[in-house]
């Protein structure tokens, strides 16, 4: 990947707050909204989460989870031309407490510190996204696929 | 759903232009970017896929898909309380030339009109995903459930 499509991934997965989270439901694909964080290493993508949750519940009964982060629309780009990521990777239930549970919370809280009393709750927890694979459409007809490690070094050059 | 919600709910699907699509890729899920329009009955949310691309590959090899439509960052609302549609609908690839594909070309283009010229390629063809359920988040703790033609109706009427 050039060093100006790299740029273009880190400033997107950065920059925007909301990903659509794709999790397995019964067998068939549901799509639900996440606000995330990454850790500074680019290891992860971090999501806290309530167990009443359907999307909770599919990521405990299969780990594997899609993530699609957007640009917004908008911004004088025709819709089909809005650059995008899809990550594709296993999601992790930490456990509370833990010193991976505290990186994950510092990391989250320190992009969405409203969402600090939710982690007083019970039934709320963190979950690491760790990319196996992912693709990045730069625009139309710039499409490029990369391995997990590939996007964690990309974002963490911006962490 | 109260008549507010209804409203809001509309508002969001006729307002956006982009949603997340998952589909079942290898048995996990895959979320990618979709541009989308709604036929004018609320039947279905119509895209326009390149045989190239792997969620196309996907909705021909398992139909059951689920869309997202989420409100735009920002606007003074946390990530958290943004309001938000799953759809988990049926996909169906529609012949050439026949009169459903008719209406699905004329609602689409009538929303993205630039892209007319991608219609005269051969790998290109129009979807309609039909509802069968949905859930319409619209904002922090007021999630609701509907049936899929509870969604095409609150959605023909502001067609």
């Amino acid at each position: 990947m050039s060093p100006e499509h790299a740029a273009r991934l880190a400033a997107l997965a950065h920059g925007r707050r909301a990903a659509a989270l794709g999790t397995l439901h019964a067998g068939a694909p549901f799509v639900s909204m996440v606000p995330y964080a990454l850790l500074p290493d680019g290891g992860a993508f971090v999501v806290h989460v309530s167990r009443l949750a359907g999307h909770t519940k599919d990521m405990l009964a299969d780990p594997r989870v899609s993530l699609l982060v957007m640009q917004a629309e908008g911004e004088g780009v025709d819709a089909q031309a809005l650059a995008r990521l899809t990550v594709q990777g296993e999601a992790r239930e930490l456990a509370k407490g833990s010193g991976e549970e505290g990186e994950c919370r510092a990391a989250y809280l320190a992009r969405f510190p409203e969402a600090e009393p939710l982690t007083a709750f019970g039934d709320f927890s963190f979950f690491a996204i760790r990319p196996v694979q992912a693709r990045f459409v730069a625009g139309f007809a710039q499409a490029m696929s990369l391995a997990g490690e590939s996007l964690s070094r990309i974002l963490a050059a911006r962490g």
